[in-house]
């Protein structure tokens, strides 16, 4: 039987503003990817965050985006990509550090937001920002959306990556998301977020809303936990998985 | 003969606004405070000074102050304990990790502006910073205000460190500085500040305005480099010692 | 029958993230203290609160603070004067324009966090950032906290003003608050919130935990709404209020 | 003989950066695009630009952009349009309070940077943010980059406008500005800027590098001062306008 990893944004509180909640969170998730202060997060949140993910023997992961807290990363910005590459180095390099100080480590890469958007659709975007990730960290897996411009770019650099899913929304035959205006785009049922998740982890293979097929590596699946509904869901696609027989492990 | 280091502050321009002559300073220092992105500094300007300092052989600092950009951490602000010590960690965190991109390594530790004068007062903030750094980065040598609370701190904590004296300012004859305010507090004079200078090193120790001498470590001496002005007093200091013999290295 | 006012910090969402109850709290004060962008709220926020006030018939103040959303201006700072007056000068301009483009109108001014207290301690702070306010908006009614310096210094102006006392707070006899590390500092009761305030109305005084009366102008009191407990108790001291045949109405 | 208004954008300093020479070009332009806090300025600098300017009788003019500092409002950002209304509201509105507590008036308004530049593309844009900023302040007159889609939307708007040309630019037959890559795009020698200036003003009319001429309403050319060599160049220009009898005033 195959195995996955499940994994989910978190420690995206700020100051006196909490956001999500990271301790039920850590109890489903295997990879748990902390903001780094660029979108969200700040060093309290950061050690916090990556201390509570150590304990739970859930793989730490440094998720950086655009430097825009007002924005919560959100926004597509126009930064010339050798300063985004600057500000990618800078948030890994502080997740990498912060993680020392508390005994933990960092192991894999996610990019997030307008910037993992961006990433998506621009294989030399993708790979000038994984490459300065990896000038700080350079044994960091990165963590791609499956079939799109990031998993060419982490192609193209031969480093090691791990291809995700989501748990939650829809598909285009072109294996981009459904638009969340489009009704289906989001699925809140969490029985079948579940069951959607089995089927494909045991296929290898997207299975978009038309029901084609796109085959791809499934190494994680990416579980939301910003609502009390989403932490259900997130438990729920576990249980489903578990009862289906499919491993759950950091990749 | 005794031997010294000079470092200055730099690496603190910042988005579209340029501050001090880093490049010429990097011809003078033998080790830069740098930025990191708390009081001062950005990814861009951090990954330049860095760079350019380890292309001069000058050894490269963090040098970490409140996270007040508006302010550039000269108010004394009084955040709690544990979160300074975050604050702490996140830029040392992110310095080292800039360095590594850089090919180049972060070596000490200085504390910048109003946290730097906040801890020259009280052993335990000055002892609590510096725990926080070193569990980011073990080795780093810490840089104290010579005969200050921050010495007792390093002393406290038997790590690695040096001891600072400044080529532009008087001295009181508790190690104090001179107030900024009374006539005499800075010295404006190049060939002063070199000579002065020369005697404090040879003696093993500061020498106060009234001709007290306070034997204590001396390591390093700070210079400026935010004027045409101090550049031309760093240089002068420079050559000062070198014509008196003093060798001029890295701690 | 005396008349007093209720008022409760608000609009101190930012961004992403959400703080408080707003809309429940606007159908129980009659005055809103609404952040300026200075220790949190942002533009939108600020526009949302002061239209939904407007439509509530509540009041609107602006809310200054330290310019510190890390910290939610809750760390004092020691700024200078000038430029703290600057600041406020600022947040209450932003505050003047932005009531304007709902259609409403800024009445009443009352200091934020560790702003507030500190300017609660010295006359001379108080009324230097009152006068900065009031250069903005000449017929602001500064909210203070009765019987502190803040009171001196709009005495001081001939500036209109309002007293504040607290719904849920114990008083020393030196009319302090007791310290919240102390038993009995914070009350969670909301039966007994309601009658300490109508006592104090009808004393026109504040009732310190000891049984002092020290008499003194009660226009306005303040209620939280950070918890949803925090709402419970201010509903709660709005009906005893009202019970006990209270005027309650816009100062 | 027609008279025209020299405008240039001041206030651009942060903190402890400094930025342009104000005072100097405070003796030359009629009108000064004063930064509001987002892109650039702070409480202190804008009080202290707008003082002066008042002092030299110049218009005081908002120059709302992104709110980024880091990135000096150059970056392109896709914000919700609501959202960039709320943040040109508050800049706005905090200039106007900022110039009321000094004893001055906002006259008129300018985009800047990226902001200005995705308006000048956009009608629709440059409406809503026009629009926001008079609801703010109705009486502004709005400044626009002439020939452009802001141009379009002052009209569709009917509210009071000037029309704006550069001094150091060549344009396209378009009525756009070469790209700053190509040959000729910008124009350092300060005594064909002058003479060009005069002969667009003279005729009514942009003429482009072709030698083509687009009509056009000119109130106002903008002048640049961030280097000693653009605050002689804007001297020279004021100097050849008024030697062809060109009245230099406030639009």
């Amino acid at each position: 039987m195959p195995t996955v990893d499940l994994n989910a944004d978190m420690g995206e509180s700020f100051g006196a503003w909490k956001m999500g909640d990271d301790a039920s969170l850590l109890k489903i998730v295997t990879s748990a990817n902390i903001a780094c202060g660029g979108h969200a997060g700040d060093p309290d949140v950061m050690a916090r965050t990556m201390k509570l993910a150590h304990e739970n023997g859930v793989g730490i992961g440094a998720h950086p985006g655009f430097m825009d807290i007002a924005g919560f990363g959100r926004n597509r910005m126009h930064v010339p990509i050798a300063t985004l590459q600057n500000q990618v180095r800078y948030q890994v390099a502080a997740s990498v550090g912060m993680a020392r100080s508390v005994g933990a480590e960092v192991r894999h890469l996610k990019l997030h937001g307008a910037m993992a958007n961006m990433a998506s659709e621009d294989t030399a975007m993708a790979r000038a920002l994984y490459e300065a990730a990896l000038s700080v960290a350079p044994d960091l897996i990165v963590m791609v959306l499956a079939a799109t411009a990031q998993q060419e770019a982490v192609k193209e650099l031969g480093c090691a990556w791990a291809g995700e899913i989501f748990a939650d929304r829809a598909y285009n035959d072109d294996a981009t998301l459904v638009d969340r205006s489009l009704p289906g785009a989001v699925i809140h049922d969490a029985a079948l977020a579940g069951r959607r998740m089995v089927d494909m982890v045991k296929a290898g293979a997207i299975i978009t809303e038309s029901g084609k097929r796109i085959e791809t590596r499934i190494d994680t699946i990416c579980l939301h936990g910003d609502t009390p509904e989403a932490v259900q869901i997130a438990a729920s696609v576990r249980k489903e998985l578990e009862s289906a027989g499919i491993g759950l492990a950091k990749f």
